[in-house]
């Protein structure tokens, strides 16, 4: 490994980060990452890999420190911490930071919730952390990426944690030797791998990273000793995770350039790469509405990631449907939408997206970008409908607007019809101004 | 990969096995590496990072489930696995499976002693799941051993888990569907870094085996589903963690071989590679006595490992110092002793200590086995003294005695002064006879 200490490097950016050193648009995007996440909560918070979590953890829950969004239940905050993640991250409708792929609020806000409600903290100060957690946890996918993902490692619980850990560190205002031990406790727990993905198993890798990142800063702060070069060491997690290590990436342009930035929020609640088909196929469907029989054939020409990612043609449950292209496809030409009530297991098993999707074709080019989809429909009369989309909503050349994600959480909030989404949506909007972040957290509870 | 179904056979062995197919041999192995643990956590109970990590858990305790060998802390079962995890294998003086080099009963013990606690076992249930554990275990470790740990990962961590998951399955009367799930869970989990260990974080990466492990029966127990291929699949843990995957290893000649008789428990409280240099040194210090003002040079020559793991002329705190060949070497001709006494930070701040380990050279030699050592003092008055160790005390050629190790427990237990110990070695020598194998927890228990 090279001599740059990288770890040592991410500690003191984020130590000596001030709140007067964040631009407004980063504050900005912090705001929507946030909102976003905490309407990603609401809508999975009765999830059945939420339910059976609280059933295996209930037991071994501590005292009441922490809310779980959208739910009566108040463990620990440890548990609160892993709880909130499975939330956010469930649905598979929670945000994207486009170059290292990871899901960058799941992780990270669910430990500055749990800390702010236990220690307290201003609006402000937690969303400082929740920042400063993005900035660190996609710096380091930045530079572990691509190899990292490859070798089988779910980048967001394994990247995830560091954030979890810097951003608690943060509010905890651990010094820059704790600040390294918090990163080095985070490096030794660091796990999830990309075969969990598809079962419930890999809610456990996501809730862990918010969990035992929050526990890492904790452990940081009463003296417990990590290892000074945790992240960049012979034996360190970058060296051991990926081939393809690019230590630069990770300690480049701080406070230049930020992370934040780059994070996208999805229209559906399915795999990114599917954005744009959907909105070819819905734009067709708006357009012509061509009944299901007439249908004889679409295919589906994209980038070869598209197929990779996303080739499955018999889904049977509504969580691998959300990585299912020919699913996707189905409803929105069935349904005209692809919301949450498309990806339920009751329309997994619908003969007519059954009999749709037998019809889906999909083929590589690697001309068009990953961002863009051409989608092609072949009629029975003869007729074909084609329809070319160059940036897909809630890709970076076309972000989803203020509006568009304010919609998309009140969506969210129906599954928890006793939250006034519009109050809370108002609260994040303004928490700078907001005296006690915890309240965030409360404002979901139902009475 | 293979298509080899290694997370289903793994799972159908350890749900198929009955207490009858224990050989008696196997269930020895297994209650030696049962009371040696034990012992270990009498050890390591009140070590500082024990009692920080408490500080640091503590306040997200859960309710009183499980006991916390040689203290008066009771968490909730999770904590306590962590916490007796953190204990047996602090202080270095825990077994060693050498085919692997994992510890191999600190992450699978306190699983089963917790949930023995929490929903009840006979000593002979909680026997067979610990020894299961172990195979488990220490097969997943035997097939991704040497490149996982080159790599960087810390081998009684990462695969500690899966024995702690197995065993905890196993306990828990999991079906073969679960027994799989409660591998997958553990797979995602597999965390824990080389670059940590010499700081207290390796006892997190160690804690967190035992805890997650057990966490993840007790979700595979509740239905919640992990990928069917978790170890073995293209994106699964083996592929991740190591380029020299060997998946026969994994599954063949189950019930034949059992790895429990490959684990060797330590003499001293060091690495393992330094067992045939102190035995070396001991029988040249208790043949001659040399003052140490007389020695001018020690020279020890080993096989290319030892130089690797140990060459470390100056450690600073007992930590470092239990894998430092100079500090064992002079503690050796100093003390004619190397207990625990000679890891302790004030001896490793002795000036006595300092002159010696200042005289003393390590010389490779491939000829040599990584069992045996030469040892040679040449003293100022020109004799010179030798000695060749052919087996380690400890290693497999040369296994602790049943009294040796009743011996070292009782020395453990000195840190424990209100333990009976010897009634304690006889409970886990009769263990079989065992209604209630809570009853050795307890029976640790400060009144």
């Amino acid at each position: 490994m090279s001599d740059l200490r990288a770890t040592e490097l991410l500690a003191d950016f984020v130590v000596a980060s001030q709140w007067t050193d964040i631009p407004q648009p980063v504050r900005h995007e912090g705001i929507r990452s946030m909102l976003n996440s905490v309407g990603c909560m609401l809508g999975g918070c009765h999830d059945e890999a939420m339910d059976l979590a609280i059933k295996v953890l209930g037991p071994c829950f501590g005292p009441a420190q922490a809310g779980v969004v959208g739910r009566r239940e108040r463990p620990d905050a440890l548990n609160a911490a892993f709880l909130n993640a499975v939330s956010a991250n469930v649905l598979e409708y929670d945000d994207t930071h486009l170059p290292s792929v990871i899901h960058a609020a799941a992780p990270v806000l669910p430990a500055v919730l749990a800390l702010a409600e236990m220690r307290g903290a201003s609006g402000t100060a937690a969303l400082h952390a929740f920042i400063l957690g993005v900035e660190v946890e996609c710096r380091i996918g930045n530079a572990v990426t691509p190899d990292h993902y490859r070798r089988g490692f779910h980048i967001t619980a394994t990247c995830g944690i560091f954030g979890a850990a810097a951003a608690a560190g943060k509010l905890l205002g651990l010094d820059r030797q704790r600040m390294a031990w918090a990163l080095g406790h985070a490096a030794t727990q660091s796990a999830g791998l990309v075969e969990s993905l598809g079962s419930m198993s890999k809610s456990i890798g996501v809730g862990n990273a918010a969990k035992n990142g929050l526990a890492a800063a904790l452990f940081a702060e009463a003296g417990f000793t990590a290892a000074e070069r945790a992240i960049e060491g012979r034996y360190g997690f970058a060296a051991a995770t990926s081939e393809t290590v690019a230590l630069d990436r990770m300690v480049q342009d701080f406070g230049v350039h930020w992370e934040v930035l780059a994070n996208c929020h999805k229209p559906y609640p399915c795999g990114v790469v599917l954005f744009p088909v959907l909105d070819a196929c819905l734009e067709l469907h708006q357009r012509h509405r061509p009944a299901p029989e007439r249908i004889e054939r679409i295919t589906v020409r994209g980038h070869p990631l598209l197929r990779e990612r996303t080739d499955r043609p018999a889904p049977e449950t509504g969580r691998t449907a959300r990585v299912s292209l020919q699913h996707s496809v189905a409803v929105a030409f069935l349904h005209g939408a692809a919301g949450l009530a498309q990806y339920e297991d009751r329309c997994v098993a619908d003969p007519a997206v059954h009999a749709l999707r037998a019809k889906i074709a999909v083929e590589e080019d690697e001309s068009v970008p990953v961002e863009a989809a051409i989608v092609t429909v072949r009629l029975s009369d003869g007729m074909t409908l084609f329809e070319h989309v160059r940036d897909g909503r809630g890709t970076p050349g076309r972000p989803m607007s203020d509006a568009d994600l304010d919609a998309k959480v009140r969506e969210l909030a129906a599954a928890a019809p006793f939250v006034d989404a519009a109050g809370l949506i108002a609260a994040i909007r303004g928490i700078e101004a907001e005296p006690d972040a915890g309240r965030i957290v409360r404002m979901t509870i139902p009475k």
